[in-house]
């Protein structure tokens, strides 16, 4: 099980599970974000990478993000040193808790053993959800309360890149051959990425730092 | 926060946030069960105690349960002893991890302080995700993987029923003048309750040893 959004750090987690022998089940969601083009994306990476994948439709109707709320604006040209310092309007509530409880449902269903997240906590937005913690006690949450985890049937939250810098990810991937022309990072989620939301700034830095262009960008 | 599925122990849980002076807020949860007539009780209780109420349609296409699989049958007509002794077909997996990261998801996008379940850990049918340790470590998912709960604003999830027995759940929702009439807890989802499926059986135990008549069966 992967969960699949469309950017860079999910697409290279999908590459990574993949080399490490797993056959991948993609779990791609629609959660009515402002960059829905994202889901385009995932599908297609899924397709490149020869995974099943399965989009689910679901809704947070009560907003309280930039992502999910019309009214709320995107942060955009925000100085590096800032970004990661604080939780930005782009948070979403409790939104990768949403999104590891339909990945255990579905893991435990198909008797999966693992769920991939790209989560990453160095060149990050500074979200709760992405942090080595959270993801430790999401794990106990599974052992406690699936009939899997009470059976002694694990199943693990894999987090591969969660203390990787951006850069690192990028040269990872690279070797992995992810199709990152088909990834979308961009908040914004119009025809081009803004190259100024924190999302695009953190991507920017990491193909820098790697040496390397985006291809998305090309 | 109040999830609400219907039945009896989700009901006497909102008339027991009530009385502890909460403004409620319910969380209605369709999620395309056999017995979505639950899902009408539901409103209707909700309706009775004045309380605001949210109906949510969410999609777990890959069954695995009784409830959400047609081909998988309800077990019907299990004596009381083996009731709660093993995890029968009607775990619906990661379901109660499901709804309480949405739970999670509005009480933080409204400022909620508490989340009620009516879980229960006595009367039971032994499903992983009722019980005690279960709750804990999914608290700790709120205090580390939200925004509110970082920055120090405390969502608790109240599980005031999971040490009672059915009986004594019964007596306390007496006394809160709970309309039981209005509960429905059936897993076979026809006109009438079937009175063999184990909930069926559950809260006909809770009943008879309360000494009071089940006023939906009137």
């Amino acid at each position: 099980m992967v969960l699949l959004s469309g950017g860079l750090d999910s697409a290279t987690t999908l590459y990574e599970a993949r080399s490490q022998g797993y056959r991948c089940h993609c779990l791609i969601i629609d959660y009515g974000q402002r960059h829905r083009r994202e889901v385009e994306s995932a599908k297609r990476i899924a397709q490149a990478a020869g995974s099943a994948a399965r989009v689910i439709r679901i809704w947070l109707p009560w907003g309280g993000s930039a992502l999910t709320d019309r009214s709320i604006r995107v942060p955009v040209g925000r100085s590096l040193k800032k970004i990661g310092k604080g939780i930005p309007a782009t948070y979403v509530p409790a939104r990768n808790t949403v999104f590891l409880s339909y990945a255990a449902s579905w893991a435990e269903a198909i008797g999966a053993s693992a769920i991939f997240i790209g989560a990453n906590a160095i060149d990050f937005s500074d979200y709760p959800d992405c942090r080595p913690n959270y993801y430790g006690a999401f794990r106990k949450v599974i052992r406690l309360g699936t009939k899997a985890g009470v059976e002694g049937r694990e199943i693990r939250i894999a987090t591969p890149l969660i203390r990787m810098t951006k850069a690192k990810i990028i040269r990872r991937g690279r070797k992995l051959k992810v199709p990152y022309e088909l990834t979308w990072s961009c908040y914004a989620g119009a025809k081009r990425p803004c190259g100024r939301c924190d999302s695009c700034l953190l991507r920017a830095k990491g193909f820098r730092e790697a040496g390397l262009r985006d291809p998305a960008l090309v």
